[in-house]
């Protein structure tokens, strides 16, 4: 049963032959034109196919080409970053091209439906930007991978299936350099779950044994073999980990196809009496740089919930063109308008002449004082409201963007007719 | 103006000429029936004039006499016990007389608005029964009080006026013994304040300093003159030794001969919008014995409330003759039908597993497996009925009683018509 799992999944999955052939004669023309635009312009550097397309683990359909210029330690960074855009445009016949920001700036050319980013490099193993290493990577997975490429190509589809793929900010998962590595280290994609469902809290992998796991304090630490002091799960979110090892047990223990099935997320309402928030910020910003931002402000409105007596059940994020936002849903209480508010200890003389300073009515229950105040929000709309309009705790770029909020029948239309990917 | 405040207190609650003439004329002529009783019986023993009244710090208006018979310490405890109770009985006109038992037996006698406890007890300083103590203690007082009587009058007075006064179990405040030894201590009413205002948690009086702080864990410890091994705060409830710093500080800050006044303390529901419940036992015990059974039981109820989402404000003790019970105010939410149940770590696989294969929803929060579940207990009201049925953490008397629980109206009515005194 697992195999035949496998095999329907490696059907879908593996590039065929005349994909590969596509993908390649593409690849070869691309370099070919940028080998040719570096010689032209005496550039001391050379083109590196890197990403899973030179490593051959990619997944059939994808077609996102990762094309590096590598040059030469001794080159100016201001000259690195203007040659390299300006090597970075394909100029060859249905090409289009735009400029990107990440680290520093690079190209995304689009041809049919491939992607080809072209980003410059240092050749250095001594990281000066922080995209030296992944020629490194490449040619590290290259050479380790043996045979084990459709296990690789197994395990990212499973991870895309259960929502844990992808270092991107509004995913927070696994790097398809972290899934090479995992399948290098444990051999196979049914040991990587095996194992996964059994790592512990810090779970330390060091293939090439040159790392020390003191130097870290993540939930997952696997040392990259290019560079010992880093750790290539760090930006691996505790969710995400979690989520792997959870869905890896359950899959474990009855598996299917399923699993492997990339769905959309859309949001989903968990209990008919909860109520429904979607707080809608207008404006856009690049992904990598508005779900961090998002992420934050959800986290802090969901503890200002909770010091406030409401239940938060979960939150969710989202983003379209124009605009993005966040999803909560909350358990439906009815608060009371009162609520007893505990001051210090009688014992602790200074602290308790204030407080009842402060509040005209006080009591004493055990050695402390307490007041009986109303309640100061009354529902999760103010809350919201109230955080919002103080700024205080949400993300920088979000302060100054226009919002509104819906609730209930509203926001579940809204969700419904915008069709949108909810990320956690 | 604080001079006028003890004046006027102290107008009513000395004891004048012509009621002094009536308690001294008849402790004497109890005092005369006793020995005489003594000597006719051939036994052992001699009778001793101790509490308030012996000791002169009595409150004008009360009536409570209480005589020792103090045995040789060679009498055996049985015997003490049988001739004790021949013993107390006044046998003089106008004198009823009834058989309790608290440690061990006494009797009561009554005449007129006067309450004589006649209690037998050894003569000895080590303690054989728990009464032993008692002429110690009002020897020690008659010969250290000097002129301070009419201050230990005020402290009882103030005490008395807070709701803090007296060891009683419904109370668990300060025993007359420990307010004349607080005035012997600190030499006057004010300095009392004045210093209780200031205690700390652990405060250590220890007048004749053979006692060493070590010993004991109580918030307040007053060492026993005649037996440092002995707290004599040490029944003392945290919450009244707390009140009374607290109204002692409200006192001093602006003093009124209200803080004297002793007040019924009927249930007071202080929010609109709250809940009231009554829960009613029937079946009667004596004070100490119920009142303990009773404050266990209301505080393991607030305890099962609390986890239960529900914020109880307060909750408040009653007697009567005939039934007993416990009020209580708990703010009024309406709650969510479903309740967030977080279970344990993913990487606690044991645990894990056991919370897996029991819910069959699951999500991943943090590092966290937590599920949705219903609600157990819907109100306050299927909370009590739960414990009650349960009779787990109740007194152990009152798992045998019948019961009836009221809510708001009825239980503000009941309340009302049977004007009860409610302790906390």
């Amino acid at each position: 049963m697992f195999s035949q799992i496998k095999a329907d999944v490696l059907k879908e999955i593996v590039p065929n032959g005349s994909e590969r052939k596509e993908v390649t004669s593409i690849t070869n023309k691309i370099v070919e034109h940028l080998t040719e635009k570096i010689s032209r312009e005496k550039i001391n550097a050379r083109v590196e196919v890197v990403g899973s397309i030179a490593k051959d683990t990619w997944i059939s359909k994808d077609r996102d080409l990762d094309i590096f210029i590598v040059f030469d330690k001794s080159t100016p960074l201001e000259e690195l970053k203007k040659k390299g855009l300006v090597l970075g445009k394909i100029e060859l016949e249905g090409f289009t091209s735009e400029t990107a920001y990440a680290n520093h700036p690079y190209t995304i050319n689009r041809f049919k439906e491939f992607k080809i980013d072209v980003v410059p490099c240092y050749d250095s193993i001594e990281i000066i930007t922080a995209v030296d290493r992944t020629p490194h990577h490449t040619r590290f997975v290259k050479e380790n991978i043996g045979d084990l490429r459709n296990d690789v190509r197994l395990l990212k589809q499973f991870m895309k299936g259960v929502g844990v793929y992808s270092s991107e900010q509004k995913i927070q998962g696994f790097a398809g350099y972290l899934c090479e590595l995992l399948i290098i280290h444990y051999k196979s994609f049914e040991n990587v779950l095996n194992s996964a469902a059994n790592w512990e809290y810090g779970e330390f992998i060091d293939i090439k044994k040159k790392g020390s796991k003191g130097d870290f304090k993540d939930p997952l630490i696997v040392i990259d073999p290019v560079d010992s002091k880093r750790n290539v799960a760090s930006a691996l979110s505790l969710d995400r980990l979690s989520e792997f090892i959870h869905y890896s047990r359950l899959f474990l223990e009855s598996p299917s196809v399923e699993y492997f099935k990339k769905k959309k997320r859309p949001f989903v309402k968990r209990f008919p009496e909860s109520e429904v928030y979607v707080i809608i910020f207008q404006g856009e910003l690049l992904d990598d740089i508005i779900y961090p931002q998002l992420r934050k402000s959800a986290k802090y409105m969901s503890t200002i919930l909770e010091k406030n007596d409401f239940k938060p059940l979960s939150y969710g994020l989202f983003k379209k063109e124009g605009y993005s936002g966040i999803v909560f849903e909350v358990e439906n209480y009815s608060l009371s308008p009162v609520v007893k508010h505990f001051g210090p200890k009688v014992f602790d003389r200074t602290n308790y002449d204030s407080f009842v300073s402060k509040y005209k009515e006080n009591f004493i229950e055990g050695d402390r004082v307490y007041t009986l105040r109303p309640r100061q929000f009354s529902s999760p709309l103010v809350v919201f409201l109230n955080v919002l309009n103080e700024k205080e705790g949400i993300g920088k770029n979000m302060k100054s963007m226009s919002f509104k909020i819906l609730k209930d029948d509203r926001a579940m239309s809204f969700l419904r007719s915008e069709e949108l990917d909810i990320y956690i």
